[in-house]
């Protein structure tokens, strides 16, 4: 069978994670495109991936594309005739690149939900509110969409539907939790795009509980965690994409998530808010100009692919899942360690963009392979979670579980 | 002596203040003006004259003026016959609106140094890098300019020279001490515009001390102080226009400026500089617009006229003058106590409004009354400091003085 050509669209960190892994896995592609608003970014990516050595003899493409025009992207496949898109850019494209590849016929993968620029937090299942009423039209044209493919929402994912298929007759419950325990040594970034960190964080928290949403504050609720590797660290209930769509799957369990933040982060993330400047909603200057707060505080602050070089420590994220098996109660924690510096060692990035986009380009391979190409719309929980985990492993990221029988891979 | 038209320009929280301090002592001056940018704001703050009583019988006339133009602001004396300007409106404005008093023959008075838009904390003195090489202009069109004669710099200065002329023989230190005991209800606020605010503390700190200036940073060095009314209040080495005329009036004198501050303000304004979102530097969006953060900061910020209605509190301003006489050390603190409460019932205003605002119109009634027409530019140091401090008295600002005998009015 001929190999498939695979189109990346962005140009940021997780991109560039994303790009580094394809041209490290070319064996089981056909041609390599990347595609973005500014094309200059795509091309240094390229030139990164060259001076590791990965692509000898290896041809990427670059184009510049806007995203937001979904004839555009469509024709952008057409002209590479790319099978499988990743689409690694922001989250505010998703909708245009998954209409472009229904109309063109490729695969559509994405690692977060839909974003509209002037609203945050929507309701939930905020899945409901834009990729999933295009489900007939994938199954229609035929394509394969996995939706949320990257670490959370994703890998997350595949941790709760392992436990469904390997530990448990029902879930009860399902918290993930995400740690950085990492340093970057700056007074204060963010680890992804500053606008989409702070739009998770600055309207309601949407966690199901009892069958329900329930809605909270951000820093309302925390608790402190005692986790492999990174210690104990103290986690807030926040909204997070992988809770509207795994509250579908287990509408019988509570699903919430965690999100680690140091009390410097909680402050300054206070006071930003509390003055306006996270705002998504434009304000007016004395001087008349139109503009964004919530633009200006990402255009001050560190681009997050700068802290690569000097990040030091690990991530450790992963799923608590509690439910019962043969009518006994049990829990496991499934969960992967991920170091900064090896990420940087390995694709110039740091560990947070790390295991956002290796996961993408596992799925791309699952597709391309057959193994996942399931000719309609998913979610990462509704595909067989061993294939995934155990490609994940090879590709850098190790799945390990603790349970009764204590602290191993899976 | 016909009595001089009065022309006020701006229309901000002191503005107000000043208009109506003018429309209560009307019967010094002709015909009454005020200009701004935006006409509107002045005609609102006529209304609220009227609405006061003050001002039966009396026309105020409103107009737009383009205040950073000379020749619009010298027409515009010439058209009101204005023989005193009062600039209170922002400190961008005050070269072009002294060219404008220089042009059309007008005394000048203003209530900060002149400060360029891309320049912060500019090297000292400052005054010498603006207004004090146009003396010689001003004396040629033999007209009056007193410079920074609002309550600090102003009424301060005034107390130095009430300490040089009735206390000491020799000033051997003048320490500034604003505090601001007041409570405005909103989670964060300035008290006067965000932005003038804001750039007085992210540059250099340059205070006057054994002959030369010095450096320091922002909140590096911090005093208790035990002040009448306000009690203990922590207040930090900050630099301030006043430093920078009184340092040449008294050069074997240290002359230090300390600002009160809050845990909170302080945390605020480090998140708020750490981040550069007070930075007068245009920075570029993603999307390419460019932005001066820290005017994105005043416009998520509280208008500081709408703290008025709910501020409760007072605030203490006064100078710890050091010196001998007949070759006895001594010391004495000259101060004044407002009441943000009683400023807002007199004239709608705050009291650091208040206090800012009132002495420009004293420092006016005394050029209409001959007394400070002295037809030089001249700091408020400069004049004889009791007729300025006992009209200021009248006009509900009085002065109190503590030493060895005890707290009582000068």
């Amino acid at each position: 069978m001929e190999k498939p050509n695979v189109l990346i669209i962005g140009a940021g960190g997780v991109a560039q994670v994303t790009a580094h892994k394809v041209a490290q896995h070319a064996a089981e592609f056909g041609a390599i495109h990347m595609a973005n608003r500014t094309q200059a970014k795509a091309d240094a990516i390229v030139d990164s991936i060259r001076d590791k050595g990965t692509a000898a003899g290896l041809t990427i493409t670059t184009h510049a594309l806007d995203a937001m025009d979904a004839d555009k992207v469509a024709a952008l496949i057409r002209e590479t005739g790319a099978k499988i898109v990743i689409n690694v850019g922001t989250a505010f494209i998703n909708k245009t690149v998954l209409k472009g590849c229904i109309a063109a016929g490729a695969a559509y993968i994405d690692t977060a939900i839909h974003e509209d620029p002037d609203k945050i937090c929507e309701t939930p299942p905020w899945y409901g509110n834009h990729e999933w009423p295009m489900r007939g039209d994938v199954e229609a044209a035929g394509i394969t969409a996995i939706l949320g493919a990257g670490f959370d929402p994703g890998v997350v994912n595949a941790y709760a539907r392992l436990a469904e298929d390997e530990y448990f007759d029902e879930i009860t419950s399902i918290d993930i939790v995400d740690i950085n325990a990492g340093n970057h040594g700056r007074w204060f970034a963010t680890n992804f795009d500053p606008e989409i960190n702070f739009r998770e964080f600055t309207g309601t928290v949407y966690s199901w509980q009892g069958g329900a949403w329930r809605e909270n504050e951000m820093f309302e609720i925390g608790r402190e965690w005692d986790l492999p590797v990174v210690g104990k660290q103290t986690a807030y209930l926040a909204g997070h994409d992988e809770v509207h769509s795994l509250s579908a799957r287990y509408p019988q369990s509570d699903v919430r998530f965690w999100m680690g933040f140091g009390a410097h982060y909680i402050n300054v993330f206070t006071v930003l808010k509390n003055l306006g400047l996270l705002s998504e909603q434009p304000v007016k200057t004395a001087e008349g100009l139109e503009v964004v707060p919530l633009k200006v505080v990402k255009a001050v602050l560190p681009d997050p692919a700068s802290l690569a070089a000097d990040y030091t420590g690990k991530t450790c994220i992963g799923d608590l899942v509690k439910g019962t098996r043969d009518g006994v109660e049990g829990e496991v924690f499934i969960y992967n360690v991920a170091d900064h510096k090896e990420a940087y060692t390995e694709v110039g990035s740091q560990g947070i963009s790390y295991t956002a986009g290796v996961p993408p380009v596992a799925a791309a391979i699952l597709i391309a392979r057959g193994v996942w190409d399931v000719k309609r719309m998913v979610n990462v929980e509704d595909l067989p979670a061993r294939p995934f985990l155990e490609l994940l492993g090879e590709m850098g990221l190790p799945t390990r579980v603790i349970d009764a029988n204590g602290d191993r891979p899976i």
